[in-house]
Order: C-alpha cells, then sequence, then structure tokens
C-alpha cells in the first residue's frame, strides 16, 4: 500500500546516497541487503503510527506531500527500531526474528552487524535532511531522534546489567525496574516518538494557552502522560508472549527466561511462588538449557501467570482509557483523543 | 591542561544527564567506566586539533567561553572516535587499545560494549545541544558529526568486506581500494572533521569571493581537498606501525596481518613479491596462526617494506607541503596555512 512505497522512494534515495560515495558494487550490495533484511518486514505498526497521527490530527486526508512526508518519519522511527534491534539480537543471542535468523547469524555477517547498524541509524538523519531541510521544526525532529536514541540505549543497558548471564540473582529481580526498563527501553521510542514526530509535523507549539480552561497545555508532556503507559503494558504483552505467544505468530523463539530477563513474567511468579517454586526459580532462571527453561516455564503456570496477565490486561486497559478521557477534546484542539486510542486499539489483545 | 580540564565539565555534565533520567547506581557507575575507559586515554590528537584550529584562525588567544566551546567540540570528535573503536575492535577481536584490554574484553562487558559504544555517540549530541543550541551554526554541526559518522561507518563496512575472515583471496585487494578505505575510514572523521568544525566556529561562510583573485572561494571544500590526503598518509603511517611499531609504543598489538586487511603493507607486498614470495602470501595471510602471521612478516622484510615506507614518507610529506602552499595566503585569509602544517608537522615521523 501507500505507506510500502513511499519505502521505495526512501530506500532509493539511500542507495543512490552511498553509492554517490565512490564505493565498489559489492559493498553497495551489502548496504542493500542490510536495508532489506532488517528494515521493512515488521508489523510496521510503529512506522504507520506517524502517518494515522498527522491525518488524525489534520482531521483531513492528506495531500501527496504530506504523505510522503509523514511517510518518511514513520520509515525513520522503523529504521531506528531496526537499528536498535539488529544490536539487540547480538547481545541477547537471540535466533530468530520475524520469522528469519537474525541478522547476526547471517553467514559471513556476525560483529559486521554492529557496523551496519549504525548505518541503519544514519540513514535516519539523511532522510531527515533530504525530506525536512527546510521546514521549521528540523531540529526539533533531530533532537526529537536524539533524545529517543539516548532513551532507548539508556533502557538496554538497564536490561543488560539487570540481568548478566554470568550471575543470576533474582533478588536483583524488581517491578520498578521492570517499569524503568520498559519506559526506557520500549515506551519512547515505539509510542511516544511516532506521536511527537506526527505533532512537529503538525508545527503544534511546545505550549500554548487552553481555550476553554485557566491554564497553559503542554501537549508533548500531556502526549508523553498517556503514551508512556501505553509502553509500558505494550511491554508487559511483549514479555506475555515471550513466554506463552507461539513462535509462528510471534516470528521469534523466546529468550527472555535463558536470558535472565527482568521481565514481567518473572516479576509476577516471584511475587507468587511459595518457598519451593522460588527455589527451581532461583536454580533454573537465566541459564542456558532447555530442560531448565521448561522448570521455570512450568512454575510460571502452576502460579497461574495466564490468568495474572488476563487480569492485568483488563485492567490497565481501563486505567488508560481513563487516562485519554482525561484528554481535552474541544473542538479546536489537534490533540485528539482518537490519537491516542488507534495505540490502544492496535494492540489490545494482541497474539503477535 | 586546559583541554583535559574542559573534560571533568564535560563528563559530568553527561554524568548529570544520565543519573537525571532516574536510572539506578549500578547503570550510573557501569556509564562512568563506559565513558572513562574509552574515551580520554588517547593520544587526544583529534580534539586537541579543533582547539589548535580555532586558535589558529582567529589570530588570538582564546577567551575561557571560547575555548570551552571549542574543548567541547574537541572532546564531541572524542567521543566519535571512542565510539568507534569500541566497535572496531569487538569486530576486528583486538586484543589491546592503549596499553589496556579492549573495551569487549573487561570481564562482564562483551557484547555490551556495542550498546555502550551507541551511548558515547549519543554524548556528542548531547554536549553539543548544551553548548551550541543558540548558535547560528548548531544545525551544521549536528549535520557535520552525522555525515562524519557516515562515512566512517562506510569505511569501516569496506574494509570489513574486503577483509572477510573466512575467505582470503589476496587479488580482492588492490591500492585503490587501500585509498577508498582510508579516505572514509580514517580521513574525514580525524582530519577534515576537526578543522570543519572549527571553521564553522568561526562562522566561516560555505563560499565567499576572493580578495586578491576573480574568483570564489569555496573553503570547506578546499580544507578537503588537503585534509583527505594528510588523512591517507595518516593511515598508511597506521598500517606500516601496525607491522613495524612496538606494541610498547602505540599501545597495542597489531592485528592486520591475520585480520586480511587491506592494509598499505601487503599491497606495498604484493606488488614487489616474487612468484615464491607471492605463495607464501597467499598461504599464511588472514590466518588466525602466530606462525603463519610471522611467515608473512618475514616476507614483508624480505621485499623491502621498511625502505618503501620511508620513500613513501619523503616523497607524500613534499606532495602535502606543495599543496598546503597553494591555499591563498592574503592577509584577510582566515584559512590559514598554519592550520594544516600544525597537523602535518604532529604526524610526519611519527613512531606511535
Ligand atoms: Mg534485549
Ligand atoms: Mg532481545
Ligand atoms: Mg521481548
Ligand atoms: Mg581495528
Ligand atoms: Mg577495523
Ligand atoms: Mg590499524
Amino acid at each position: 500500500e501507500r505507506f510500502e512505497q513511499a519505502f521505495v522512494v526512501v530506500r532509493q534515495q539511500l542507495l543512490d546516497a552511498f553509492a554517490a560515495q565512490g564505493v565498489p558494487n559489492d559493498a553497495q550490495t551489502w548496504y542493500k541487503r542490510n536495508i532489506d533484511y532488517n528494515v521493512p518486514g515488521g508489523k510496521l505498526n510503529r512506522g504507520l503510527s506517524v502517518v494515522d497521527s498527522v491525518e488524525t490530527m489534520k482531521g483531513r486526508p492528506l495531500t501527496d506531500g504530506e504523505f510522503l512526508q509523514a511517510a518518511v518519519l514513520g520509515w525513520a522511527v522503523e529504521f531506528l527500531q531496526a537499528f536498535f534491534l539488529v544490536l539487540d539480537d547480538l547481545m541477547d543471542k537471540s535466533i530468530t526474528r520475524r520469522g528469519q535468523p537474525c541478522y547476526y547469524r547471517v553467514p559471513g555477517v556476525g560483529t559486521i552487524s554492529v557496523n551496519d547498524a549504525t548505518m541503519l541509524e544514519s540513514a535516519i538523519y539523511q532522510l531527515l535532511k533530504l525530506h525536512f531541510r527546510n521546514e521549521t521544526y528540523y531540529v526539533d525532529l533531530i533532537e526529537l531522534f536524539h533524545d529517543t536514541t539516548f532513551q532507548t540505549s539508556t533502557g538496554q543497558l538497564l536490561d543488560l546489567i539487570t540481568a548478566p548471564e554470568d550471575s543470576v540473582d533474582l533478588s536483583k529481580i524488581s517491578l520498578e525496574k521492570f517499569q524503568l526498563i520498559a519506559l526506557h527501553k520500549t515506551a519512547y521510542y515505539s509510542f511516544y516518538l511516532p506521536v511527537a514526530l506526527a505533532m512537529h509535523m503538525c508545527q503544534i507549539p511546545a505550549a500554548y494557552p487552553s481555550s476553554s480552561r485557566a491554564e497553559t497545555v503542554h501537549p508533548y508532556a500531556l502526549a508523553r502522560s498517556i503514551l508512556l503507559p501505553i509502553g509500558e503494558y505494550f511491554q508487559v504483552q511483549d514479555d506475555f508472549l515471550d513466554f506463552a505467544g507461539s513462535p509462528e505468530k510471534i516470528g521469534k523463539v523466546g529468550t527472555d527466561i535463558i536470558d535472565n530477563k527482568c521481565s514481567w513474567c518473572i516479576n509476577m511468579a516471584l511475587g507468587a511462588a511459595s518457598p519451593a517454586q522460588r527455589a527451581i526459580l532461583d536454580t533454573n532462571y537465566g541459564r542456558r538449557d532447555a530442560e531448565m527453561e521448561a522448570r521455570v516455564k512450568t512454575v510460571f503456570e502452576e502460579v497461574g501467570l495466564r490468568e495474572k496477565y488476563r487480569v492485568y490486561e483488563e485492567k490497565v486497559y481501563a486505567e488508560i482509557m481513563a487516562l485519554i478521557e482525561s484528554v481535552p477534546d474541544d473542538e479546536d484542539v489537534v490533540l485528539k483523543r482518537e490519537v491516542f486510542t488507534n495505540f490502544v486499539d492496535k494492540i489490545y489483545k494482541r497474539q503477535k
């Protein structure tokens, strides 16, 4: 469809810019594979949500020019995600992603993937320069990507050092840490970033007086206050699907248990485990061994993790809907509630 | 000295910004070690050359405010270098750097180093935002770092795929490839970047009419036309020292031969080798084996690589000096010849 047609444009611009450096064919082929292997094959939720948000806020269909700009921002988010996923799979020693071997596992790639990841990151700023250089909000877009990159790296660091491979210590795990990790490694880039990009494209200012109330509206902070909780909910889903999802549906084999992750699942299990179950978790969690992983999964089932998840999802859904209700919906408001409900509708009860 | 004092300021700003995200102590300690292990311990030539260039172009001592800004740009270059070196050592499987184990070899670090590298890269843009956000040339600085990062990644890619670990094929090696690699992976970030940053800080425009000749001056292109050849010369030195330098002096053990690199040395050896010597190179180059490496080194000695290097260095030195002579030195010229001679003086006949 239209969003994927924009990828054809964007991809060609990047390949042309790369070739313009005078590099040989084998390097051009490599760069092309890097992009094609890592960028387009996902669900594209993040990228599409930029376009959807711009459309919702403008309240009318986009012109071709507007659509391309919104789609470029969407693809820039997908490049950022690709950059992080390539590195994440290497660090997590993951096996599959989107139904294919993780990129670092492609023969001949290996650790070259870390340089390829930086090239995917560079593509973001090349695209912004090509499509937004003359816009007043060009610097805002760049800074937003910089800030989000730093927040996500911070989340990855927390995720990695809370779960060192070589020393499992379940007392280091807590729900507060889970939340801090989810906020940084997922919520900012997956939820706040797409909406904030769309807001900049719609030239929403940092603050303005409310038309209906005697107060100043800070629309970016308002958006954040709703999107970050949605991001935490999304991470809970991601962790639950890592345990309970089917590899065919989610496109990857879960590794959180053997990776010793501070996931929502282990937090719930620790909170409900009997001393005997706790002992099993202590001995078997975070080990690179399939039998030990299976023992942990048995405890997860025994403590009723599936039911806990069902209850959590109903509760958090209601909470988020209440947050969205608190957004002013005066006629002249640009940041419409629909921007947020779009997200929730997409992820509520997702199976992949 | 003064430049290192600026590091204390810069480092504290980064640590404060990191802590402001509400992250736990162990993460703060990790981030601090990341910075301290990877950023300050080098020769600082690149960073210092920003400050030197600004001083030379202004033609007077810098005020405290100017010095700090120039030093921040210098440290930003050092952060960029640290970002690339952390990834480079992992990809090259290097052992030591600056007289200590490569960062990825520090116990508990491993592939987490790739996320740490991205945090060093993020620091660049945090520093630019803190110190240059209100300058008219803020966007120019950001774009220059973006462009340079992409060029350097491109050079790393060329370096890596020209020298795949698993299939040695010396017919893929050529002096043109060496030059393309050197230009991208070294010359832009080590030589052009520091001077171009200094030029932006001195508000040198992209083009202006010459005062003495009937032509338009393009000062950034002019700087590039001199600094990129200096960068190639520097890479030749780097490759030669990888073979002939002493690990105590250069702070690392050379790995170019076992890494199958398209280095200046192997190019020179291939150009001068007898059929028998060529056969030795074909069988022994690019193998992870100390005896094979020693055989290659013997051929390097037999073909007279040391003498070839001596001759090369004299010739390229003269060529670069001639290039510098061609820079206009009217009284009102800001881009003084001294900006370039400073660089050449620092690297001519270097042993480390
Ligand atoms: Mg991970
Ligand atoms: Mg992962
Ligand atoms: Mg997961
Ligand atoms: Mg190296
Ligand atoms: Mg290398
Ligand atoms: Mg070298």
